[in-house]
Parts: C-alpha cells; sequence; structure tokens
C-alpha cells in the first residue's frame, strides 16, 4: 500500500489557520466524548546535544486514525549550519519531527507528515480556542511574552476569533532584527498595530488577553499586572521545573480550564499552581472539550479572570493530520512511498 | 535535509541474521551500561478492529540516536484483502508498523523505514542471545510452539547459534498447509530436519531449548515436560492476561534472565510466576546485557534449568535500525524525501 509523504511545504500549504481551529475543535470534542485512547507521553532527554524529544500518540474512534508524532526541541540548530541544511539551504528550525498517521483497521500508514509546523499551528489554534469561549467578546489589545514562532502562531490564531487592534510584545532575548521581524510579521498577517515593549508589565498592564509561550523556569508574569476581565492563555509550561505565572493569579480567577486536567496536573503550570496552595484541584472548573460541547459555559460577565492551561495532546495532532491529510489528498499534493 | 525511505523489501535485503544478532547485542550492551533512555511502552487498544498497536522509542547515547518505532498487530488483515493491498498485490501481513530513525545531535530524521519484519528479526535475533550464553553447549533439538512468523524467526536466528539437528513444531490453529510451509521453511533456512508434533507435550519432552512464542492466555507448557539442562525462551508474554508457562517451571530454574527487569516484572511471564509465588523478585539472576558483557556468566553446568524472559525493548529496534540504515546507505538502496 501506498504512504502519502507531506513536506512542511506541504503542510504549510495545505490547512488554513482556520482549518486548524476548526479541526482541533473536533480533537477537544472526541477527547471529551471518551472517544480518545491517549497513553501518556513519552519524554527523552538529550542532554548532551542540548535537545530533548517527545513522543504523543492516540488513537481516535472518532475517525478511526491513530497518530504518532514525534517532536523535539533541538536548541542548537538555530546557532549555526548544522550538519544538515534544510530544504531551502538555511539551517533547520530547533522544532523537529514527524508525524505518523496510521488507518486504525489495517494499521497501513496513511501519511507521514513534518511536524514542525503541525505542533506550532494547533497551538496556536488551541489558545485562539480558549479565548473564542473565555475571553470578553469586546477584547481588543492582546499582550505575549516572546517573539518566536509560537508567540505568532498565537497571535495569529487569536486574531480569527477576535478583532484586535493591538498587539503588544516582549521579549527578554529579543535583538532588534528578531523583533522588527516580529512585528512586520504580525501587521501583516493580522492588521493589528504590533506595539514592542521595553518589559513584561509595560506589556501585560492594560492588555484584555494574556499569552505566555514561552519555555521559562520562573514565573515573570506578575498578579498586579491583571486586571479584571483578562483572559490569560498558558502554553509554555509543559514539565516540571517549568514556570511562567505568579501562582496567586489562579487565586483571582474566577474559572480555571485546561486542556486534559490530568495532564495539566502533572505537567501544566495548574501543578505549579496547586503546589503553591493558590489553587484546589476541586476547584479547577473544567476542561476545554465541555465549553466547545456547551455542557459547561465559559466566559459569564466582563469581570471574570480566567486563565486555560494547556500542556497539548495527541488528539490535536491526529485531527489537525487527518485535515491535512485529507486536503493533500485531494489536491495530489505530496509524494508516495511504498513501505510494504 | 533528505531522509533515507526504506520499504520492507528493502529493510530483508540490507541485513542478515547474523547482523541483526550483532545489533541486538549492541543494544543489550548500551542498555545495561546505562546508555539508554528508554521511556515506558505507549499501548492503544483499538478493539473496534481486533487490533492494538504499540509505540517503544528510546535515546541511545551509545550512537546518538533516537528511534520511534510503532507497531500493531491487525489480526483481521489476514483474513481477507481488506482496504489495502501490499506492494506485491498480497494482504496486508497482521504486524504493520513504521520505525523512526533520527539524528540526536540536530532532530533530523535519517530513516523511515517499515517495522514489520524489523519487530520479527529482532525478537528472533533476542531468543538466539540468549540460547547462545544460556544454553547447553551441545543443544541440538529446539521445540517451538506456534508455527507463524515468530516461530520461525526464533529458530532461524537459533540456528545461527547452536548446530540443531532437529526443530520439533506444534500449533493448536495450524492448518495442514501452514503446517507443510513451516516444515519446508525451517528445512531450507537450517538444514535441520523439522518434526510437525500432535501436542506441546511431544514437542517438549526430551527437547534441549524450549520456546514460547505465542499469544496464548493459558499456560500451556506443564513442568513435567521440561528436563534437566533445558534452555526455555519466553518470549510470547508482553501484556497482563498473557500466560504461556507453568509458572512452577520458573521455581525449577537455576537462572532466570530478563532483558529489563523492570518491564518483564510489569508485562511478562516473570510477572505471572511471581503472582504464583514460584519466584521472588530478589531470586531474579539478572539481565541478559550482564551475560552479553561478561560481568555475570551464563550456563555453568548441564543440569541446570535456564529461563529468558523477553518482552521486547525499543533499545534493540534502535540499534537494529542503525545496521539497516548504515547497509542500505553503502549500498544505495531505498528512496529519498525532504520533509523540511
Amino acid at each position: 500500500m501506498k504512504t502519502l509523504l507531506l513536506s512542511k511545504t506541504d503542510v504549510q500549504n495545505a490547512v488554513s489557520m482556520d482549518d486548524v481551529i476548526a479541526a482541533v475543535e473536533e480533537a477537544y470534542k472526541a477527547y471529551q466524548q471518551g472517544q480518545v485512547e491517549q497513553p501518556p507521553i513519552q519524554g527523552m532527554e538529550i542532554p548532551e546535544h542540548n535537545a530533548e524529544s517527545d513522543v504523543k500518540s492516540c488513537y481516535n474512534h472518532a475517525n478511526h486514525m491513530f497518530s504518532i508524532k514525534t517532536v523535539g526541541l533541538f536548541k542548537d540548530n538555530i546557532k549555526g549550519p548544522g550538519k544538515f541544511a534544510a530544504a531551502d539551504g538555511g539551517k533547520l528550525p530547533n522544532m523537529m519531527g514527524n508525524v505518523i498517521l496510521g488507518d486504525g483497521e489495517t494499521g497501513g500508514t496513511l501519511a507521514i507528515m513534518d511536524a514542525s509546523l503541525i505542533t506550532g499551528i494547533r497551538t496556536g489554534a488551541a489558545g485562539a480556542i480558549s479565548s473564542k469561549y473565555m475571553a470578553r467578546k469586546d477584547a481588543r489589545v492582546a499582550a505575549v511574552f516572546g517573539a518566536g514562532a509560537q508567540a505568532r502562531m498565537q497571535i495569529y490564531a487569536l486574531a480569527k476569533v477576535r478583532d484586535l487592534t493591538e498587539v503588544r510584545f516582549y521579549d527578554k532575548f529579543g535583538t532588534p532584527e528578531l523583533m522588527a521581524a516580529y512585528k512586520a510579521d504580525v501587521e501583516r498577517e493580522t492588521g493589528a498595530k504590533a506595539v514592542e515593549c521595553a518589559s513584561v508589565e509595560e506589556a501585560a498592564k492594560g492588555a484584555d488577553i494574556l499569552i505566555c509561550p514561552t519555555p521559562s523556569r520562573e514565573a515573570y508574569l506578575k498578579k498586579e499586572w491583571v486586571k479584571p476581565g483578562t483572559h490569560i492563555v498558558e502554553v509554555g509550561v509543559d514539565g516540571a521545573g517549568k514556570q511562567e505565572m505568579d501562582p496567586a493569579i489562579f487565586a483571582m480567577a474566577s474559572k480555571v480550564v485546561c486542556d486534559s486536567i490530568a495532564q495539566c496536573l502533572s505537567r501544566g503550570e495548574t501543578r505549579n499552581a496547586i503546589a503553591a496552595g493558590c489553587l484546589k484541584e476541586e476547584d479547577i472548573y473544567g476542561e476545554i472539550g465541555e465549553l466547545v460541547l456547551g455542557t459547561k459555559v465559559g466566559r459569564e460577565n466582563d469581570e471574570e479572570i480566567t486563565i486555560f492551561d494547556t500542556t497539548g495532546m495527541g488528539i490535536q495532532d491526529n485531527t489537525t493530520a487527518e485535515a491535512i491529510y485529507k486536503v493533500a489528498l485531494e489536491k495530489g499534493m505530496g509524494s508516495w512511498f511504498e513501505f510494504i
């Protein structure tokens, strides 16, 4: 049987952010309805190369497909030309991996695709879905901490669900070139004005939506800077030792929503908040799939402070890869290889 | 960068059983020397299609490569033509999957290969390695329970380390055609005489090496049929509920060796023996890597009954895939695809 192979460029051309938002909503619904078999994440540390790699797998009873995504963070790739060049002759990105999409009936490998972009897009979509249900309808000003790939994806996705007028950004490690590139990209993609800030405080104060997408190991977002009515997207913390938010913000929030409560309790910012005594497990409001299905309401008034904590789930890759595969098939994209 | 794609046929042509035995010995050494990062196996059940799928991953500090193997058992594939045909136009095998081999320095995907054959070969090699260190030097008669793919691989590999004269086989589900095919295959590959038996007892009694490679859920090998000096390869039990051996045989054995003690305690026949009170954890003799490294001795006399319990480790796939990749590169096999 033939397997469809899709490059990063194919993936980019196959789906729009709107398609991925729809796919991730399907993912959250399937998860909530008990349609998803999702074993614990496999993590591998590669300290001698300043890298780490994760494997997220799942079987989705809703589409009868299984997916295995291996994605690693290889931080040294951005430093130099390295031993391999990207297809365009440039450096490899620091996020590297593949998704295998398989047919649950025969075990046949339907498609293998580059995963460097999928993870970024589906994570951006996750943040936007939370804002769709939890941010104020009139939210106009977003602040994002970081100016890298995920800080772009979060804003590109958010602009699909809210009419942004201003995007404030701050990056501790941002060079003038990187900051200028971020500003230009965001303004081109969203039409909002992008404003470089000199500190987390300057970016955060007065913003309607706060996005934390960094691999930080200390809480940089202070509770003093969070006004009533704010929605916070917590996406960077995905393992022990990582932290972005002052845990006291959880005590101020009326609704804390997780993608998977179990996973956020073991790997997310929720874990830090509970450890600090600022949140009790029974006070977590629910899972995002409940908001998507409508079995729980999202924001109820303009004063609530709301938090969405996401550590990422295999099912997001599953439905996103399915959407990419179907469009690629329809449009005749990619190459074919017969493994068996 | 370019990724090498290898079909089942490429895999078959790239390496011999001797190569794989050498690769799996390297795997056991690396594991024993603490060179291997191997997260727990991910398992997915697909009951609506009578299937199950596992993901075994590891990073090997010895070769600086990571591997992710997804392999599932799709039992219905052998029943009919199914919705996909194999490359030769025939039915898909019931074991289906791929191995991704990655570069630990850059995260680049070096190769993706069919895994249906790799799992069988490296598991056959594992059994043979145990016999190399644990079976009597003059062992001539092997008995294998089953006449399927793994019952072949175990014997093909065993014939590389012992001078077999007779291979007895019994398969509860064997049709005359399947039994005749097994006999012909084994005689052609090994030169030993293959003898179809009418029962487990007939096959087992008096044999020097006993091989249990079935997915049985009840103990079919009785202690009365195991003579002094026997080596037993226990390869079929890889999860709760499965059982092949009368646990009392463990009480008769002077040496019980595991591939990974931790994994066999949670998924192997060792688990059943301990649950039945026939073995204590502290009485497990060691891990196979200790015998390969020579830090523990194997068989010490012709009277010992020895047991090797293997549930299979990601590191076996890692070093086997590395060997295949290197030969394929050298010989110019396979196709290339640029994912990124």
